[in-house]
């Protein structure tokens, strides 16, 4: 395998409306440094790729509306590397999207897609996992995916089931994928002992990819197909713009991995975390003797345990009575509410805009 | 009476710190508009004594640092009607102050003492009770205040004990004085029926309460007597500059009405709240059907039941989960906790001047 035949799609168009209102549609989550640690999460899952592949394959796809803001943060990303998206269709036209345009680059590209908002924790291990599902692909006709060893039964993952006998050079085939289950679910998953979290990092070569896009997303496969003159020109912006709105809105999982025959997944230990909720930030943050994981240097907790605070530095925060609760200050929303309601901060973000319109989205 | 030889004392040199982080050493609360009812706090003080006495009698005693936001917030009252403290020194020695400068100016006067940021509902009625006040302490030889028909038993005031049996014209004789009570205590009070709330709002003739001063503060007295030939002069500040710091730190109640024998009080009914604390403000406030008070005009209940909260109005905020809280925003500093410990916000205060300096005071 040839380092020079491995490609990175970096997704980067989500609005993360769950981290309201720290993350906002013009400034969502990717593009912010959640916790603290000096640079933003799409900056740190740049940094992780530089090590896999050439930076010069090294794409982003995201919305036109994220495009200075990425080339704030990551400057030495050359125009060519970012991918506008014409609108929000989930995942599956972007990854057939990036097939096709790798195809027309690179018939032997292996191809990494992968969200910009993920936390990983141990770079070494991700990396080495990375090189091995890279190289799995370029021997074999397989859709991998990389699969995270679940230590919590937590509901707002998708999990992967996987055949624990049918393995080759530590890839398992896959048997199921389950979205987000019901606790009583992910209790019986986490037991059985055969089952990982869908980290939505998918593996594959890019003829792979477009043979099962063939037999599972015909129509969307076509759409791509057709521009194949115009990838990596000048007209491919404006012609992927006029097709863009005849995809459907489907998810990789659902339209290609859960009906696919060739899917593989590696079980995987390296610190991942998909960060998309406060909970998740919580469990990832250090805290206080009290429970209490606090961002901004100015939070004064009177009496308060296992709450998640976050604050502008210069915010003076003074809490008491407050138990398992977030409370998230910016300069223009509050938001307070209990943790264990956070799976509802959406709905109040739609209720938001039902009420106040676009301007605190 | 001549309504010439009514005089007001308005005393605004409260640093109203259980209404913090609203109320800043900077722009305590007697001049922040706390209701939300278009004046602030001394602007309907002042505009009720106007009814009462001429405006060239109102003065107010107050901080030299509160000088400028006076008259930015009252442009009609002239320098000579405004008193600097040179010290705070609680009510007494202001009380003293006033009586001896009062005395050079008008040996027929009769002095209300008034706190600046009280809310009082009923104007007419105050009106009332004000002009019957003033005429009994003409007549008699009387300390007067008005006391507050109690409608619940609130710990955080002082009660009047009065005597039901010794009458004239609605004026009764007091029996005791008791600063802020157990709750218990509070209930029995309640149930009595002769108890009062203090409000805080003192009555006499000027000889009167210069009588009480040289039997029961005799020192502080003889203080502001040293200075009689230049009340009333340019020289004035500067004299009293000097001599306040002689004074003894004590509150009016302790220092002469507790002690002197010809006390009285009015039993008035004009809607009156001190408006000392949050809590205060919640009970004086129109509430949401699940008894949120709520000022802010971007406020959004998600589930939130009897809160006080406040932001500034271009702020969202938005709440779930809180019972019985306290959450008051402020461009620097946000608050959360709950109602029953809002006796604490002083000590809070205090905890954020030892931690973080005077900026957020």
């Amino acid at each position: 395998m040839s380092i020079q035949n491995n490609y990175e799609a970096i997704m980067a168009g989500g609005i993360g409306s769950r981290f309201w209102p720290v993350s906002r549609t013009k400034h969502p989550k990717q593009f912010i440094d959640l916790l603290g640690t000096g640079r933003s999460l799409i900056q740190w899952t740049y940094h992780r790729f530089k090590h896999i592949c050439p930076k010069e394959n090294i794409y982003f796809i995201t919305n036109q509306q994220y495009i200075a803001t990425l080339k704030e943060q990551i400057p030495e990303v050359s125009d060519e590397n970012i991918i506008s998206e014409p609108s929000r269709k989930n995942t599956a036209p972007c990854a057939a999207y990036f097939a096709h345009k790798m195809l027309a680059l690179n018939p032997n590209a292996n191809i990494i897609m992968s969200p910009a908002d993920h936390l990983i924790m141990d770079e070494r291990a991700f990396e080495r996992t990375c090189y091995d599902a890279l190289d799995f692909v370029a021997k074999n006709d397989a859709l991998l995916t990389l699969g995270i060893k679940p230590t919590r039964p937590d509901t707002g993952y998708g999990y992967i089931q996987y055949d624990v006998e049918d393995e080759i050079d530590k890839v398992y085939r896959v048997k199921t994928f389950t979205e987000k289950p019901s606790l009583d679910l992910a209790r019986t998953f986490l037991k059985s002992g055969d089952f990982l979290w869908n980290s939505g990092i998918f593996v594959w070569n890019v003829k792979t990819i477009v043979n099962e896009l063939e037999k599972h997303l015909p129509e969307m496969n076509e759409v791509f197909e057709q521009a194949k003159d115009v990838y990596n020109t000048p007209n491919e912006a404006a012609v992927i713009n006029d097709l863009y709105s005849q995809c459907t809105n489907i998810s990789i999982d659902y339209g290609i991995m859960e009906k696919a025959k060739n899917v593989y997944v590696i079980p995987s230990y390296f610190g991942w975390c998909d960060l998309g909720t406060w909970e998740s930030a919580y469990d990832n943050s250090d805290k206080d003797y009290l429970g209490n994981a606090v961002y901004g240097s100015n939070v004064m907790i009177i009496d308060a345990t296992e709450c998640m605070v976050k604050a502008p530095d210069k915010k003076l925060v003074v809490l008491q009575g407050l138990e398992q609760f977030i409370v998230i200050d910016t300069p223009d929303v509050l938001l307070v509410c209990e943790r264990s309601r956070e799976q509802q901060i959406k709905e109040y973000v739609a209720e938001v805009k039902r009420n106040k319109g676009e301007n605190y989205l």
